[in-house]
């Protein structure tokens, strides 16, 4: 009896999805909850990356719609409605839009550790602020969050103080900028770029479709 | 034998989804491929309105997207991207954006007297401008269109010269931002606003559960 050895292509390496939020961004908030279980279903990883959009806002000399008159009744609304339709629980922070650097440093140190840690201290930080109200701003809050995921308290709280980490996300963000990354959320795929949660159809149809 | 008369409700009369748009609107003219088949199939009659965006980007502060560094390029491949979305004939024009002025007045003209004449000239201006690139800026090039569906071109050209008609545009302009309408394409159903050609699903949703 003859054996055969039969041809087993190389599994396709499919190229990570790269998702871009700023933990102020409501719509950032319903991309998180749903960005990785479009992934999933199509063997995609998801890199995760916290930037924070006043940097970007400079460098397109954008405002934030919810201080632009006529918009901001318009978004306060949308956001909540949009939070429906994604089936994503949602209450607007009265505190809102507030700094994220505090938070946006957390997860990239403990994403430099260990990425998927990382990734449930991002879940837990836009929960915290966007179905709890609580307020990201403070440093405590966010070593408070960090500390109920079982994170020594310590160590995070050194390194949120330091010039380092502060350094490192710098050059994370100018990284983000030099993409393209203007808004929160943006994805880029295959280095295609969708900004906003309404574009993830058009993402998805993308990574049905290879390109449309 | 008796007889019974069994209670008959009124029909219901459901309310006109009003739709806003800005005739350089490249969102916009997507919609405006899709809106009717979305009121049809929910028994919706709508209601089209061409707007000059110009009025409500100063009262928002807002600038062009594609007049913004980073979002210009991000803006014209989501423009066309969008248009293969949707299954939509789309070329970016060369002349972008433009002034459109004499557009909307000339729809505003027609649907004074006809208003599914004016939803013809509607369909033909836009497509003149986003399938084969037309200067619709142009006084002319509009009365071309207009003449190419059959309409006189005197007492259009003689309307679009007078200060009569520019008046009544005014008006609905700021009858438009006076409604909160503060881009294109823009949506008013039951009260409820909805921004943007991606929002048509939110709207979808609405119109079949009457809110969510």
């Amino acid at each position: 009896m003859s054996q055969t050895v039969s041809y087993q292509p190389e599994p396709t390496l499919l190229a990570a999805i790269d998702f871009y939020f700023d933990f102020s961004s409501p719509y950032g908030y319903l991309a998180s909850e749903l960005i990785d279980a479009l992934g999933t279903r199509f063997g995609r990883q998801v890199n995760w990356h916290s930037v924070l959009l006043g940097a970007a806002f400079k460098a397109t000399g954008a405002t934030l719609p919810v201080r632009q008159p006529l918009k901001s009744d318009y978004f306060l609304h949308d956001f909540a409605r949009s939070a429906r339709f994604h089936a994503v629980p949602f209450v607007q922070p009265m505190k809102f839009p507030l700094s994220t650097q505090h938070a946006a440093r957390a997860f990239l140190w403990l994403g430099e550790r260990d990425p998927l840690a990382a990734r449930g201290l991002a879940h837990a930080i836009f929960r915290a602020y966007f179905t709890a109200g609580r307020d990201i701003d403070n440093i405590d809050t966010v070593l408070d969050i960090a500390a109920s995921l079982g994170h020594t308290r310590a160590p995070l709280a050194e390194a949120l103080s330091s010039v380092a980490l502060k350094e490192r996300l710098h050059i994370e963000v100018d990284r983000a900028l030099a993409r393209g990354v203007f808004g929160s959320p943006f994805f880029i795929v295959d280095g295609e770029t969708f900004w906003g949660v309404d574009r993830l159809p058009q993402l998805e149809r993308w990574l049905e479709e290879g390109s449309f």
